[in-house]
């Protein structure tokens, strides 16, 4: 995964609150379709996983800085890229575009912190290295700058 | 319970819809949480089981007639009633009523028809009869009749 | 449309509950993302709406009936049929199945009631009849027989 | 407000997923139902609002540290805090506490940055001054310091 990875989607109505525009929690739903997507693409499923104890990702901290709204119908793009890839963590931000045509708007960028965790033999969850038939298959990129304002 | 069982809960932002309003889906949550809630005053939890090996209710129809809309901030009572008392299932009336001062006005009512089933030797799900100590507690009511439209 | 409307979807991780499959609420959410794509496919928009005054279709009646439950990952088609066009409202059956390479499975029908409506003059809703352009657009289908349990 | 405001709810079964714990995109829901209901023991509401003309509060960053689960039908508390009064926006820490019992267990922390906004003659939204009778009744607290970890 050398480059960045995205997929695309449409805002659907139930998405909307009665601001008449995204509410502000379901772009943190996005973020995980695209985390999601992105592991699938590595050909890895948090779910179907064929490691042995299986390990999934919970999230220590998610967070998600707006500057314009997202409304019924538009089409979006949501942009991953791991910033940082430690021996029990990730982290991912994550960009959020408007498609209008030929141009495409920043309208969010959040980020995901994840950490690898399995289930121990008193059956709590504990954090564990990442494997490294994952770990090895991910590459890290430089954090989008951030917007200049004004 | 020989009687009607009703929650109360105010309407939240997160649930409206651009078009101002409750989105029709959340209905359907709403009528789960009075079923659960109906659960607990029986004294079971469709999680916390204490029976040997542990059922569970899934719904197999679920549907909703509306009537005015709800929105932010409205107060809300809904009111669950046991119609149908089968060997393996339960059929439930949901009523959903806006309270304003003095008057309450129905909103929309619904009906869910759930269904125990337990987990087989083979891990699969099958219907099971209720159990008589949760079954035993039941009484069935008449529905309500339909509103008159005039 | 002389022919069944579908589109096709993957089941998110944030649509499952702690059961291990889609919440049953979603399935409704699921259909109204059908409606609204079948809209478009006939050039209407439920929001950026070209008449004057403006329509919508809010659901008076909702209904699901539950087969078999979606996992996350599962890649679901939704089918819409109108089965019956009046003047004033549409009946939509709604036929969820899921995709297993070669094969497809039912796993659960809904049916949504509409009715068409605008703003009047003193700002309340009224039932109007379906535009003629809309309206000479749907062609209505037999609906799905049900299936055989054996 | 010279003092932390707090609401109670239960966790329901559709705020679950599939790891069988409260969706981390449902803390965000939970943030804004206690910020809505800390407005209205100030005797406003961010839709039925008196100003002229009338204000709302976007948010422009939302933050969740996570440091256990929630499960279904846990009673929690959720404390906000107001941390930081500028003229045109507000930052709320948002606490989240799993009651047991006589004992409270912090679970989770949050963040919501928004800022007051009206809709100009042009129609586009624009940051305003809070309104001075809704920004004398609101006292900023010390922010609870971090959880010492280890």
């Amino acid at each position: 995964m050398p480059s960045e990875f995205s997929v695309r989607r449409r805002i659907e109505f139930s998405e909307t609150d009665m601001a008449g525009i995204v509410h502000f929690s379901n772009f943190f739903r996005y973020m995980e379709t695209v985390e999601h997507a992105f592991y699938r693409s590595l050909g890895f499923s948090v779910v179907h996983d064929q490691h042995n104890p299986p390990i999934g990702f919970p999230r220590v901290h998610a967070s998600c800085d707006y500057s314009k709204p997202l409304r019924f119908e538009d089409e979006i793009e949501i942009r991953l890229r791991v910033i940082e890839k430690k021996d029990k963590a990730l982290t991912h931000q994550i960009l959020f575009y408007k498609l209008a045509g030929e141009r495409t708007m920043e309208v969010a960028r959040g980020k995901l912190v994840v950490v690898c965790v399995t289930k121990g033999t008193d059956g709590r969850m504990a954090a564990v290295p990442i494997p490294k038939d994952i770990a090895d298959k991910i590459e890290i990129m430089e954090p989008e700058p951030p917007l200049a304002r004004g």
